[in-house]
């Protein structure tokens, strides 16, 4: 009997993750129905990582009501999973929750991020998950250390906002008050970027514009961040603005730094959380897959993990993506064998409207392949 | 170590079925430098079937000077292969050898044919084998008939030449004369199409307009068929005018038949010519393709008679398709797997310029596949 570890991403614009992995699983029954399939769908830490954790593994589910990204109250959640917490700050304060037209990095603050840690240290939790991408702000993580209990003052002494805009008033800045049980709690942090938090590749240049900021406003808010940057470094102690990755989701990857947290691969760190390198210890096939494929998909793409533990563990790991560009050929050094779910000659928007018959279909002529030579 | 039989039918448009077998063995081989590999390139009786058998088989080729579609005087060449004659239609009086101005079935002729058939005859075959497919003429095989010795007279006694346009003026024919070697002689035709002579699904009707038959030529000619065709039943004392196949390459089926010649698959004919099924016994895989696939190519088609042939040997089969349409997965009846060489979403053109790099990559990755597994 073969056991097979269905790990995907989602393809994305047309299937989530836990889609593509049932798509998948079902493929490989019609085929043949005694295999033993697993469920691991794999996020990145952007946008859909609670969905697929929550398919992947067996957490509960903590609701909160919280603050939104343009300051209103929202209900969100996060989960609780062998005493972790695990908080994805899309589901807080994502893009896709600020209609396009109020997309401005002045009135969106990660405030709610900052309230859900809170909530979950009062829960108890000392070791926390957080995805950071997908985010709606360029705040440099203003709001949510303020959640935390960091204190910021304008010239006439005055505690400001959280909010973008309010960058450009902060002249003091105290760490002091924020909340102590911070010390000794881990945080773990789900990013993949590099940036640091200011200049040509940081923050406001790079992501401001995808989050509504205008030519003006990435000139401003590099400069408010480096002002702001340099007042959490001192207060913090730690000086972490050129980190790697202390521009990740408009700086929040700083404020994560400058309490201490650790910026680590997204895939890795979901694939440990819902044990993914044990399942394929124990797994005779791995599947995973994405909307698009091509060299860079080994390098920090939740695909590219998969098979990186596959590889390490001795195991075949297979890609099903929607397109297979560049030198994908490259992708061989981990992955046995990589399959496009396109037919034939097809229009992209024809593909997303089928995808997942494709990949159905595809996934059973390649299951089909396996069974009749895996003996 | 592992035996592949490479058996692809051509990509129409893009690759011979020469190039494609060659592509998927150096695709195989790349992954596998210890592969045993061989080649039997597959043909349905159509152009190309020449290219195909002196691939996979060790033929001598026979030059002969005859008569092209026009009349003319050309080069061609049939194969001699194993006490037996092949010979390829297309290759002496084939549609692509007229220009396309000059394609009127009142001037094309299949004499060259009979005059290869009689080449043939002289050297000493008694087994020919004759793929006529991509036929030029609609003449009811009325030039081959007379360059094996059929006499036609029109109303006044005199003979008449053997272009389509002399089916109107014959009065009278004369089988007595024809070569008496054909009695002794086995002649095996591939031929796929079901068509009669003459009638709605005849010759005239339905493969007329594609070798420049106007309408009205459309109506006179499937007349002048059946004119032709009652008298050489007559003379030939053979009743086959509506015998399956009699419509195939604007009546040369006919003609055959009415000098005791059998119409077989072409797919059939041509893969026991190069021994493929010899060769599949003793094969661990066997690799197909096409250029475009659906559920029809388990019918007649080249790819679908290597499934079957494989299945009858319990020898797993791989269809490599530029295209996998309409309810293709019908193909996994007799297929193992079935996969299309496009990477992902892309236009036809595309595809077409890229049909080598996409088979070559498509292949490898199955290969890679394959030889996980098989052990």
């Amino acid at each position: 009997m073969m056991r097979v570890v269905f790990a995907p991403d989602s393809f994305k614009g047309s299937l989530t993750s836990v889609q593509v992995s049932e798509i998948m699983e079902q493929a490989f029954l019609a085929v043949d129905q005694d295999a033993e399939t697993i469920l691991k769908p794999m996020a990145d830490g952007g946008e859909g990582t609670l969905e697929a954790l929550s398919k992947a593994s067996d957490p509960q589910k903590v609701s909160l009501t919280c603050t939104g990204p343009l300051g209103e109250k929202v209900e969100s959640s996060y989960l609780e999973f062998e005493d972790r917490a695990i908080i994805e700050g899309a589901a807080i304060a994502g893009l896709p929750l600020v209609p396009e037209a109020q997309r401005n990095p002045d009135n969106t603050t990660t405030y709610g991020i900052g309230e859900a840690i809170s909530h979950a240290l009062n829960r108890g939790h000392r070791e926390l998950m957080i995805a950071i991408g997908g985010s709606s702000s360029n705040d440099g993580g203003l709001g949510m250390l303020q959640a935390l209990g960091m204190k910021t003052f304008d010239d006439e002494g005055k505690e400001t906002e959280g909010f973008g805009k309010d960058l450009f008033h902060i002249k003091r800045i105290d760490f002091s008050s924020i909340d102590s049980r911070l010390k000794n709690t881990t945080i773990r942090v789900a990013s993949d970027v590099d940036n640091p938090l200011t200049g040509p590749k940081g923050a406001s240049h790079v992501y401001g514009p995808q989050k509504g900021a205008s030519e003006e406003q990435v000139l401003t808010y590099d400069q408010a961040l480096l002002d702001y940057g340099t007042l959490v470094e001192k207060a913090s102690g730690r000086a972490v603005m050129n980190s790697p990755g202390a521009g990740a989701a408009g700086g929040l990857g700083f404020a994560f730094l400058s309490i201490g947290a650790s910026l680590e691969s997204g895939a890795r760190l979901i694939s440990e959380a819902i044990h993914l390198p044990e399942e394929i210890q124990g797994a005779d096939l791995v599947v995973t897959g994405e909307g698009q494929s091509d060299e860079q998909t080994m390098y920090g793409k939740a695909p590219g993990y998969v098979a990186e533990l596959s590889k390490q563990h001795n195991k075949p790991a297979l890609l099903l993506s929607g397109s297979l560009d560049g030198d994908y050929e490259e992708l061989n050094q981990v992955f046995t064998g990589c399959f496009s779910i396109v037919p034939g000659p097809r229009e992209l928007t024809e593909c997303m409207n089928h995808a997942e018959e494709y990949l159905f279909k595809a996934t059973k002529q390649v299951a089909r392949l396996i069974l009749s030579f895996a003996k």
